[in-house]
């Protein structure tokens, strides 16, 4: 039978440039470059929780390297190592052999080197820390919100959340838009070429993993004050439009979370910078003002007549 | 309900003065001092296969960050953060009390801030990503055995094989044999100290976590070369001893795992400072020379005449 050290070998050991020492010691040892901060995160992955047992694990293998890759795009740092910890049912080599595949793709994408990690038996669990650099004091924060800021958010909303649908049979599709939205769901583009590019620009900014009303009311508990976002200004997949007529078209444009796109805030005075900015990356990426930051505490959703729209949605939690 | 956030903040946010930015954002910032190299490992453990569902969360909590802490010990290096990823089947508040008590206890004994992590639904499994510092070039490698190097490993072991096994009923020990061997199963005490001491002395090192002849082959593997073992050297609690004539006494002493003493190698050169050293750490601990790296490839355990015997044991491995 293989052996744990076998499937570390075979799978996830790849050469480590960037590193002193990669996989196959105690630890791993790295070299942060002078002048910058180390940024570091944390996600598990829970089968059943996170994603459907049956998932693709060639799409697993990429979404969940990507989403940790995302909170450091939330910080404007740049993604350099990860460590992944694997609990297993069995020792399926076919399953970890796809799964594998679709983490370094991403991983190589990113730039990202796996330098640890460990693999064990258990129910079906993923476990990534992600570690990249930035600029001492040049970090996008939560906490750094003004009131006065537009609000931004990067793509388009709700997408994930209807491809989550259309799998679970709640909601059918047009098979271009599911395409659109599997294509969120599953293999979620983290926004790190922003996130490099808002440093200097933008003031807080965090990614969108729970729902937007959700993820921007962290961006308020930290930074103080509220917000007023603009429903009809909302970035939004062409089928979201078709159903957005329902609660729960809304709901997905609201609080679906999984859409990995930007929020982020900026003072007006950097309308054009960020307008410019949305070409010039190296994938276009639309970026549109959603709303601003204002004294008053609260998340207010406005309808097109400026009248504030009664709101239950909140984000996703574990525990509620 | 309690949510996942107020879940984080009541039980895992604690001031992190060495950290730029702690729990609470996308990621954390942290500063690794000039000229140190950032050591990284991350373990996880599964409820059922790391350990009893039953056991005492406080006890739990020490011992999950105490065995990440003993990989950086086996590196030289000091333990700075941690982050600590949490699948829980429900929000248990007086599990998560006693848990986050233990953890705690554990990182203000070493020094460790945590600085991030995720809490979610499922199946008991924990997972942390220990960082730590160790000035350039100077760590404790798996691959720095050299032919004619001593062997040494602190403390005693088996002592965590034989406390398992009374737990599970198929040992009966002492009282104050089992108080023992219960501590080092439930409470293992990271050889940090030791591990720094030992820079500029020691040429490879590792944590026994998987049982002796397991994890000294892992410096075999990666130094080449081969070891002599003195079987009647190993340094063994006074129970092992008693039950020394079972195969299973045996057992505990050559691939007990759990033990989380350190296994290193130094030139006979060496053998008078490592002895002082043994007398000078804050906590005395005995370090005992149990046999030599060597040429010839393999490594073989010598009985009290010299003469090989037969060895089938090897290290635990969660897929063989």
């Amino acid at each position: 039978m293989t052996s744990e050290f076998d499937l570390i070998a075979r799978y996830f050991t790849r050469p480590t440039p960037h590193a002193t020492l990669g996989v196959g010691d105690d630890a791993a040892l790295l070299r942060v470059s002078p002048g910058m901060e180390l940024a570091i995160s944390t996600d598990m992955l829970v089968s059943g929780t996170h994603f459907l047992p049956d998932t693709d694990p060639r799409k697993l293998g990429w979404k969940t390297l990507a989403v940790n890759i995302s909170d450091l795009a939330a910080m404007g740092a740049q993604p350099r190592w990860a460590t992944l910890a694997l609990a297993l049912p069995d020792a399926d080599e076919a399953w970890l052999a796809a799964f594998a595949d679709g983490f370094f793709k991403c991983a190589d994408c990113y730039g990202v080197e796996l330098v640890g990690g460990d693999t064990t038996r258990g129910p079906l669990s993923l476990s990534v820390t992600i570690l990249g650099e930035v600029p001492q004091q040049q970090a996008l924060r939560r906490d750094a919100a003004r009131a006065g800021d537009d609000i931004w958010v990067s793509g388009t909303l709700g997408g994930a959340a209807l491809g989550l649908a259309a799998l679970q049979k709640r909601a059918a599709l047009e098979e271009t838009d599911l395409t659109h939205c599997l294509r969120a769901l599953e293999t979620p583009q983290p926004r790190v070429a922003l996130g490099l590019a808002l440093r200097g620009i933008a003031h807080a900014a965090i990614d969108i993993s729970d729902g937007l009303l959700a993820d921007l009311g962290h961006i308020l508990e930290r930074s103080g004050g509220g917000a007023e976002i603009y429903f009809a200004e909302l970035p939004r997949p062409a089928t979201v439009d078709a159903v957005l007529a329902t609660a729960w078209g809304r709901h997905c444009l609201l609080a679906g979370g999984d859409d990995y796109e930007l929020c982020f805030t900026a003072e007006p005075g950097q309308r054009a910078a960020i307008a410019a900015l949305s070409q010039s990356l190296p994938l276009p990426l639309p970026l549109t003002r959603i709303g601003s930051i204002v004294a008053a505490l609260g998340l207010r959703v406005l309808d097109a007549q400026g009248q504030p729209m009664a709101i239950e949605e909140t984000g996703y939690d574990h525990f509620a």
